[in-house]
């Protein structure tokens, strides 16, 4: 494989006793380290930045070839090395480095070099482990503005962000109005579903059932690899279109063994599942990913950009614009969850474009089609006064 | 509660050495219990008996109040004293009782009185555990054969099944197309799909994942219950429809407590949920529910009926006649499922109706609403030529 470009993390390291991150529930934080990578430059005024938040187990890396990031205990495997939007950043593409300088940082409580649960905590020398403080959504936003105040960024050309990106996109639109200009959104929605909330709960109770997780301080021993991997597999399913599994599964050998005991499995799409679980595994680590659960659980917009509703809220938003994608096979994150998101900006007289594209790939699309989305992203975001 | 009448579970012991019960993948069983009840008396030349098959986790008690089965070890529960089928079974009902005898069986590796994992080997005077047989469909089918066999029953004037009880209806009527006239399939189908099948493979790992499950010899110790638990969440949230579950999900109250370690619940579905998977723990066996999981995971009609196709396989039906009911909220087992059903019986020039009924309640609308189903039963087993 040849990207035309390498990139290197940098990192962020937040230190202000004095004027410490806030969070929702936990205590203060005055220190704090966030991951981040840039493409593009930036110009004199500082005025051409895009904010990229990543999905829930992405990273900061979205763009080129990133061979290695120190300190993170193996979990940078070979799938982490290639940016994970690589098809949508670059010169001409739907975040287009010949105009903009993208910025995509790894959410606090991350494990990609953010500060997050398998950090050492200063306090004992030890990782965070459970104690790593509660974190909402609100929490990973602030975190980024404190990174954004680094750089020098007073104001956002856009904020961008598929999937649990999309609703910190949205919520950085709502909580700093004056600091974003355009707002795109894809795959995204105001609030966690039942659907959404059934299967975060099911990967919650497979982690903490797992024997080797001892409620989230396993940094001494073992990990809890059979319940991360069935949380993931939980997941996984629900990205991808039936069809698109189907085909996927097809190239997989269905493995002579019983995966984990009794049962002989018969099917590939089973194979493929387990390999999902088993890749999954070596590069997540189960902390951090039942903070981000927890964090998609209490998940509602309005309630966290402190609004009474949704169309209170957008009233903050007369000077921005959004862009709202919606992918026809995602299950997961359906049209509903758009449409909810669409009828308040209506009413609160929010300039805004809403998109349906067509595909089979389900809510995964956001990765594997650019096609879909840059048209409308250029539109937006090249041709139209950012000022 | 009152109820029209009590009944009792009888046990048949089949013992045979001479002409074993022949399994698909496990060895001949010599010697077998099924627990089972009738409802209805039976008419002088046997002809008026109506063979029911359970779903998944249901029981012989399919109609009446039955308080007590001796030797299950606490699984009858409160919850199981009232028939599952009751609303459809007795004087006037779908399967009417002043007609018909109904025989409702639990399945051959089920937990409440048929020979499965947690009865004793007599071999070693244990329970079976992990040595339990691997059973497939087929075989649940063919030893209810032989209880069929000992009431002297040689033609069943119907075959009546909801859900995976559908598919043995079914498949009854393909390897026995002499023993059965009419043919009822509730919201089953005619093979995994790749839906089901991800949800019961998830649902082997929580169980297998369980410390306390030990490859299924755990009749000395603990019971494996979180991941039994957390299996029965996976799958009763496909039963019930989004609708019906934001309404039962309303009367729970949050509990304060985190369930199992760090997470915080914070909506009642989530409770709603935990609870499910509490209540059914206590009265399932998990070797039992695996046994089953690994059945539903190999079933393929025309394969389990030994055909080319099921085109082919009902070629043999022709002095059959089918009613096949979906349900049009049920998205575990949907339409195109059924669809699947009809193609091949029509091809084969069988006689069928194929009814879409509309429910809010999804798959379970085969528990809860009599009404949508009784007509066309009635309709069918009531007036139509049977002989």
């Amino acid at each position: 494989m040849t990207h035309a470009f390498e990139t290197q993390t940098r990192f962020f390291e937040f230190d202000d006793p004095a004027d410490p991150l806030v969070l929702c529930v936990g205590p203060p934080m005055p220190r704090f380290t966030l991951a981040y990578e840039t493409y593009g430059r930036v110009n004199a005024d500082r005025s051409n930045v895009v904010l990229l938040y990543h999905a829930m187990t992405g990273s900061q890396h979205a763009a080129g070839w990133n061979a290695h990031v120190p300190g993170l205990d193996g979990r940078w495997t070979k799938e982490m090395r290639a940016g994970w939007w690589d098809d949508f950043i670059g010169p001409g593409k739907a975040l287009d480095t010949d105009k903009y300088c993208v910025v995509c940082a790894n959410y606090l409580g991350g494990c990609y070099g953010s500060t997050g649960p398998a950090s050492i905590d200063p306090a004992t020398g030890l990782p965070w482990g459970s104690t790593f403080p509660v974190l909402r959504m609100r929490d990973v936003v602030e975190s980024q503005m404190k990174l954004l105040d680094h750089l020098g960024v007073e104001k956002l050309h856009a904020v961008v962000g598929p999937s649990i990106g999309g609703f910190l996109a949205l919520l950085t639109a709502l909580i700093h109005p004056e600091r974003v200009h355009f707002v795109v959104s894809i795959g995204a929605g105001v609030e966690t579903t039942i659907d959404q909330r059934l299967l975060n709960f099911e990967q919650v109770t497979a982690i903490e059932a797992d024997p080797n997780f001892h409620g989230g301080d396993y940094h001494a021993g073992a990990r809890p690899e059979m319940g991360l991997a069935l949380a993931r597999r939980i997941a996984h399913k629900t990205f991808i279109s039936p069809e698109a599994l189907r085909i996927r599964a097809r190239a997989e050998i269905v493995s002579q063994k019983p995966p984990h005991g009794w049962y002989e499995m018969n099917h590939p799409v089973e194979s493929y599942m387990l390999h999902q679980g088993r890749k999954f595994v070596k590069r997540f680590d189960a902390n951090s990913y039942l903070r981000l659960l927890d964090a998609w659980q209490w998940f509602d917009l309005a309630k966290e950009a402190r609004a009474t509703d949704l169309r209170d809220a957008f009233r903050r938003c007369k000077d921005q614009e959004f862009l709202i994608f919606s992918i026809d096979s995602d299950h997961i994150f359906d049209r509903e969850q758009q449409r909810k998101l669409v009828r308040p900006l209506k009413a609160a007289e929010v300039p805004f474009l809403w998109i349906t594209v067509h595909s089979d790939k389900g809510h995964d699309a956001f990765l594997l089609e650019p096609r879909l989305f840059t048209p409308h992203i250029h539109e937006m975001l090249d041709h139209r006064d950012g000022t």
